[in-house]
Order: structure tokens, then C-alpha cells, then sequence
């Protein structure tokens, strides 16, 4: 505490016009530092991780989580904190999620799953049918109802490990999961089971949004894990005619109220110029949610405890806000974006960190090129803590409603190497995260807004 | 695989001379792809960890080490490999490590310990004293023999959090642990007490080398936990007087003949242009040595492996070198380039992966300028997988003796934020490695050992 006190009292003493990049240097320096001897954020991430796991829209959890993040941002002597309302889909997996295979030959076996979200459940009863292999779902056309009708559809692409960006190869598999019952519902198919998107090999099934078609006969949808896809498959190469058996209990409620929460530190000079940093609430019934996105809300939370504890004034106003319902029908953005719309609130940029906790690398930009080539510029401010990566990409879903109205998005860029071998699963625990790493994302975001209040875009 | 073949087909047909860089970078892609498909240095770590914990030298862990490193060597249809013998210390840290405070007034509390590496045991009684808590080992001679003499020293100054770079930190705290017990002496003190080396806030003593110097009476030195440093502060704060007992039974044994295990591929062009690659097969009694350096072996052997399995011959010969007793003398490294210098081997470079098998970014090179910057053009070859520090900076222990005959060192450099959490402690485990981390590493040295081999240096 001794350094940053004497950093700031250096930076009272300093003329701004004369050393700009220094003084900002040493705020950034500040800024890490403090980031990493407080566990604050660490903390924060615990007690979601501990008290709201499974934190689904219209969930006790998640009115949990809203309650505590809410009481977080209201110790932090903000001029604003209040909750924005929005009207959520409430899908429940429900108690009961079982399956087996069922043979003859290969035996009877349990498998461990979990229902995809927004699928129907399967009835009471459960459905049994044979399983039909397919890899892309390019082949059920092919297959036609004279093989799918009354089957079972099991999607079994693997992401593909050689891609060394790990988001490409989820997006690269991901239509299996998303598009896959509706395709295969199509042409007869009674259920589908989708082989867990993860580059690892491991027991946990991994769930996450599916999607109807108008029109398309609407069948449950479940996940298995990697490996007893690859179990699957081999019991398929000896039994082709084996049953398939699986039961689960979704439901939709009715649509419930939840929140936005939001907190924000009034800019001195340029009050109305807004700047958004940003997280989701919600997380999978299975998970934890820790890096998805537990850690990308107290990211949000460290940056204005950050930039109070260090005494930044900021001059134009920061917003942190922690989105809710990222996973299913993105409610809470487009609320958000709605009535930034309706209020012609003025935003600079909004940031959004949904890629988890993990390694800080750097950021993308999804804006014209003109001001992602500003925005790189600050990059020369990172070199010290090798954070180098300012590019073009990816905003943030939650975030991405706000782009029809021109604002520029910004997203979290942190490595995502072991991303998905957490993402939607029950792995993605508080211990998977570890402090350093989730402490440099703060201070990276952190000084980022701190550079973009100071310069524009 | 049949990716890899195309590749390698093209290869066969394109004009080398014409597109080098493209060729190269073909090369390369296939040497990622093969390493994220491949579970071969997984495998070979997880036999290590599970089947070798506690190898240090002397030990028959490290015996079972060697002859299994040696015989993945052997099915890799090397042009030679062989056991180059090694005369090691034998240091045991004896079945006792126990410690304790006790006070009338905080009470009698069990600490866990591990004796420091190296240390004597402190006789079947253990000793008794009280504690005098020291952050700076500068401190030691203000407060003399009338403070000291029976005393134990804590050793208490933490790693400093507030470095990006934990290496630094750990550089900046070590002295604690190196030198701590012979400086205590020289003023009466019977033992120390130093605060693990780690920057994580954990159960787990951290061991690690300790040095005696000639003159000065060896007394014994132990690794507390850093929650149990925080305590033992505590209560030295509300009993100055509380008792710390210690007992531990190391013994250091007449010295052990083991072995570096190396294994080569001869080059085609100038086979007696070695290029080595390497890691060290030892660890400390209390660990499996996940990253402290199964991690760096399984690196170096699967960089013969993918050259081989991608059938790129190489012009120079590419030489695995597994070294023994890195921890403690360095005998392995020693013995290693005393024969080199014997033998008048050219060496064109000399690569370590000793930091651990986290996320790479890079490696530093300690060699003169005008090699480093020849080395750092490589640069642009990593372009695509985010790899990029390529500068100046450490080598590796092992390969360090090297340097004298004027041989380039290249150290392999990963992320170490998480590194210090594992190091020289029972948390180093297998379950801390990421399986996309590890062969992302092995496919960078893989990579660059391809490039030193087509370019030089």
C-alpha cells in the first residue's frame, strides 16, 4: 500500500502536459499493483461460485447472485447502483436426467448426461430407440426419414484439436449442439444425443443452448462426455442395433422477472460519455459458472473498486454492468441496449468479459478499422505486462446488441487453452481459477477503461 | 493424420528453394497439429508423476525414471541412445518431519513442514527454542550473537505479488531459503524456519536447495507453508515467547551413481552439429514434479518423437538430453559438459524446458547479442499460434555449465503466473497440467529445434 500511496502522491506533484505516457504509466504500474495484493475480486468470485452455483435465469441462484453482487457495488461508494428489470425465460432441466445403453451384446450401461438447454423433456416414460451416428448434420437430408425415422440421432464430430484457437474449434462443432434436434426432428428422429464441446477427453458432460425451428416438431436434446462418446461409438461398431435409452424432466415456466445490475462511477468533465464494463450473471444448473462468466462480473466489480481504491477520478462516467441471461435469450442485453436507445445514452465503448478467468493476452475489437487502429495504440501502455494482443474480433454476446446502435465493442481476450475443458460443465469450479491470472484480467480491463476515459476512442 | 501426409506429400513436390518460408511454415503447422493430436508426452508425464514421485537423486525413483525414459527412447528407432553415468549426491530427508508451536498462551499447535533440501536433521530429540521472526537476512548481523544464540530464525519476507513476473519474485525471496541457515549460524542460531517460496496463499511447504558454508556449523533448516508463516506471525505477535519445536532426520548419504538419459537422431548433413534439447529428470522427495520438470523431459522426448513421426530429417543430429540432480549440485549438468569439452562436441545450442509446462509464449536466450537477434527472426514463424517473446534472458541450470565453452543456451519460456503455486511442494501434480499447454510447448521447441536445424544460428 506504501508504493501506491507514494505513486499517487507523485502523480499529484507531476504536471500532466509535460509526462502524459509516464504518468500513465505509473497509474497502469498502480493499478496492477493493487490488482494483485487484494483479493477482493478472489473473494467475490468464491462466494459465487459457493452460494450461487447454478445461478440460471428465473433461479433462486441467480436472484442470489443479483442480491450479492448488488450489495458488492453499494459498498463501493458509487453515485449510482440500481437494478435494471428485465423479463427472463425460465426453463428448468428438472430432477431427473438419466440414460443407459442397452444391449445384448456390448451390456447395459449407465451413461452420465445432461439435458441441453431450452430442450423439451423426454416425458415421464422416457424415449428408447436405436442410435444413428452422424458427424455432420449435412448427412440427415441424406439419411432421409427411411433411416432416422423413429431413431435417435447421435452427433459425434469432435472439435477439432488441431485449430489453435480453441474458440474456433467450438464454433466449428457448435451446430451440433444448437441446430442438431431441429435438423434431425426433421426427419423423424425422436431424440438427439451430442458428444460434449470440449477439446478434452474427460467424464463431464457439457451442456448449453439448443434451438427449435418454427414448424419443426420439437425433440429432447441431451449431451454425454467426450469419453463415453468415444464408448458410445465403439458399442456402435459391435452392436449397431443397440437401444438407446434416455429421460429427462425440462419444463419452460412461464417468463420470470430478473435484473440487470449496474453500478457506476459519474465522470467530472464528461458525465454523459458512457463507458460500459461488463460481465453475465447467469451460469448453466450444472456449473458453478466460474469462468462462465463468474469471473467476468468480478472483473467488472475489481474495475471500479480499482479505480476508487486508487483514487481515479474518472471524467467520463464508468459503468460497470453484470448482464443477465447471457445463455439462453440474451434478455439482459437487449434490455440493456433497448433502453440506451430509448434514453440516447451517449456510450464510448462498451467492454464485456465472457471468455473466462483465465491468462490476460490482450483484446479484440469488434469496430470500424479506424478505431480498432486508435484502440491498438494502447497497446504500447501493455508491453511491460505483455499483454500484446489488440486486434479486430469478437465484442461479447451480452454486449452485442449495442453495436446497431454504433457503439464500439470491446472483448476480454485471456487465453482460452483450457476454456472448454470447464465451459458448461460441472468442472467449471472456483479452483480452476487461479488468483494471479483472474487479478492481471482485472488490472488489464481496468487500465484499458482507465486509457479509454483518459483518451477517447 | 491424413492432414499430416498431405502435408508432407506436398512437401516432397515442392521446390524448396522457391517458397522456404512457405515450406517451412507447412512444416510447422504439421508439427502443431501432430502434437494437439497426440497423447503420447501426456502419458509418458502421467508414468512419470504417478510411478516416479519424490525422484531425487540416489533414489530408486529416480532409477525407475531413468530406465523408463530410457525405453521410451528406445522405441522412438533412434540412430543411438545411452546412459551416461553420473556420480550424484544422496541425500535423504529420513521418515521425520514434524514441527510445533507451543505456548501457555496461543496454545499448542501442529505446523507441517518440509526439511529444506540439503539441510541436516536436527538429532533424534528435534530442538526447541524461541523464534525470532526476520524479513531481511541483512538483519541477522544487526541483531548479533546476544539476540540469536539459541535461537530459531523465521524467515518470513514473502515473494513480492506486486511482480508480473513471478521469477523475479521468487529471485527476490530466495536468499531466505538458499542461505538463510548458514547466516543464522554465524550468530548462534540452532535452526530456521523460511516462508514456502510461492506467491499463492496455500497449506503446502515448498522445499528446495539450501546451502552450508565451510566454516560455519550446519544447523538444521525447514519449509513452512505460507498460511502457517502467516500464523506463526500471529502468534508471535500476542506470545514472543511461544516454543517452536522441530524434528526432522535428513541424512546425507555417501554419493550414488546414476545417470543423464540421452537419446539422438544423427543429422544427414553435419552430424556432428548437435543441437540439444532437455530437461531434468530429478525431483524433490515431497512431489510428483509435474512442472519441476517431468514437464521439460516429456517436452524434449516428444521433440523427437514429432520429427520422427512427421519424418523430417534433420541435417544436423538432434540430441534429447534428460540431465539428473538439477536440484541439488547440478551434477548431471556438470558431468554432461565435461565431456562435451572432452570430446570437443560442437554444439550449435543447447534448449532447457525448466519453468514448468504452462501456456509457452516464448523462450530467452543467453547468448551474445548478435546470436539472439539471428535467434529472435524465428519470431515470425510463430506468427500464428501467438508465440512471440523471443529476447535475451536465462537459459536453463542444467545446460547452464555449457556456456563456458561458448555454447548459445535457449530456456523455454511459459506463462509462470501459476508456476510458484506447484514448485518444489505436493501440489505439483499431473492433474496441474493441461494436456493443450503441454503439447502446445512441444510443438514450439519441436519447432524451433526445426528452424536452428534448417538455418542455423
Amino acid at each position: 500500500m506504501k508504493k501506491i500511496f507514494l505513486t499517487l502522491l507523485l502523480l499529484l506533484f507531476v504536471p500532466r502536459l509535460v509526462l502524459p505516457q509516464n504518468t500513465d504509466s505509473l497509474v497502469i504500474q498502480s493499478i496492477f499493483s493493487e490488482a494483485l495484493t487484494n483479493n477482493a475480486a478472489y473473494d467475490q468470485l468464491q462466494y459465487l461460485c459457493e452460494n450461487t452455483a447454478g445461478r440460471m435465469t428465473g433461479t433462486p441462484q441467480a436472484a442470489k447472485a443479483v442480491e450479492f453482487t448488488k450489495q458488492v457495488l453499494e459498498t463501493m461508494n458509487l453515485d449510482t447502483t440500481y437494478l435494471q428489470p428485465v423479463q427472463v425465460p425460465h426453463w428448468v432441466k428438472g430432477d431427473t436426467e438419466t440414460a443407459s445403453v442397452q444391449s445384448a451384446i456390448v451390456g447395459f450401461h449407465d451413461v452420465t448426461v445432461c439435458a441441453l438447454g431450452y430442450s423439451i423433456g423426454t416425458g415421464i416414460n422416457g424415449i428408447r430407440g436405436n442410435i444413428i451416428e452422424v458427424n455432420e448434420l449435412g448427412l440427415l437430408e441424406k439419411l432421409g426419414k427411411k433411416n432416422l425415422q423413429g431413431k435417435i440421432v447421435f452427433l459425434n464430430r469432435p472439435m477439432d484439436r488441431t485449430k489453435i484457437n480453441p474458440m474456433a474449434a467450438y464454433s466449428g462443432a457448435a451446430d451440433q449442439r444448437v441446430h442438431g434436434a431441429a435438423e434431425a426432428a426433421k426427419y423423424g428422429a425422436i431424440g438427439v444425443v451430442v458428444r460434449s464441446l470440449t477439446t478434452s477427453q474427460d467424464d463431464f458432460p457439457h451442456t448449453g443452448v439448443m434451438r427449435y425451428q418454427d414448424g419443426v416438431t420439437k425433440i429432447p436434446a441431451i449431451a454425454i462426455s467426450t469419453n463415453d462418446a468415444e464408448r458410445l461409438h465403439q458399442w456402435l461398431t459391435i452392436d449397431a442395433n443397440l437401444l438407446f435409452y434416455m429421460r429427462t424432466t425440462c419444463t419452460l415456466l412461464p417468463d420470470a422477472t430478473s435484473y440487470n445490475v449496474i453500478g457506476e462511477i459519474r465522470g467530472t468533465e464528461h458525465p454523459d460519455e458512457i463507458i460500459v464494463v461488463s460481465g453475465h450473471l447467469d451460469a448453466w444448473f450444472n456449473t458453478e459458472g466460474a469462468h462462465d462468466d463468474a469471473t467476468g462480473c468480478v472483473h467488472a466489480l475489481e474495475t471500479l473498486r480499482l479505480l476508487k481504491a486508487l483514487h481515479i477520478q474518472p471524467k467520463r462516467t464508468i459503468r460497470c454492468v453484470l448482464f443477465m441471461d447471457e445463455e439462453i435469450w440474451q434478455t439482459g442485453g437487449n434490455e440493456y441496449a433497448r433502453i440506451v436507445g430509448e434514453k440516447h445514452e451517449q456510450h464510448l465503448v462498451a467492454i464485456e468479459s465472457d471468455r473466462g478467468g483465465l491468462l490476460p493476452l490482450g483484446f479484440t475489437m469488434d469496430a470500424p478499422d479506424n478505431i480498432v487502429e486508435k484502440f491498438a495504440q494502447f497497446k504500447s501502455y501493455f508491453e511491460n505486462v505483455h499483454i500484446d494482443r489488440f486486434e479486430k474480433g469478437h465484442g461479447g454476446v451480452d454486449i452485442g446488441p449495442l453495436k446497431e446502435l454504433g457503439i464500439p465493442l470491446v472483448g476480454f481476450l485471456p487465453s482460452t487453452q483450457r476454456y472448454f475443458d470447464y465451459h458448461h460443465s460441472a468442472n467449471d469450479t472456483f479452483e480452476q481459477v487461479n488468483v494471479r491470472e483472474l487479478q492481471l484480467g482485472s488490472a488489464a480491463i481496468a487500465s484499458l477503461v482507465y486509457l479509454i476515459d483518459r483518451y477517447g476512442l
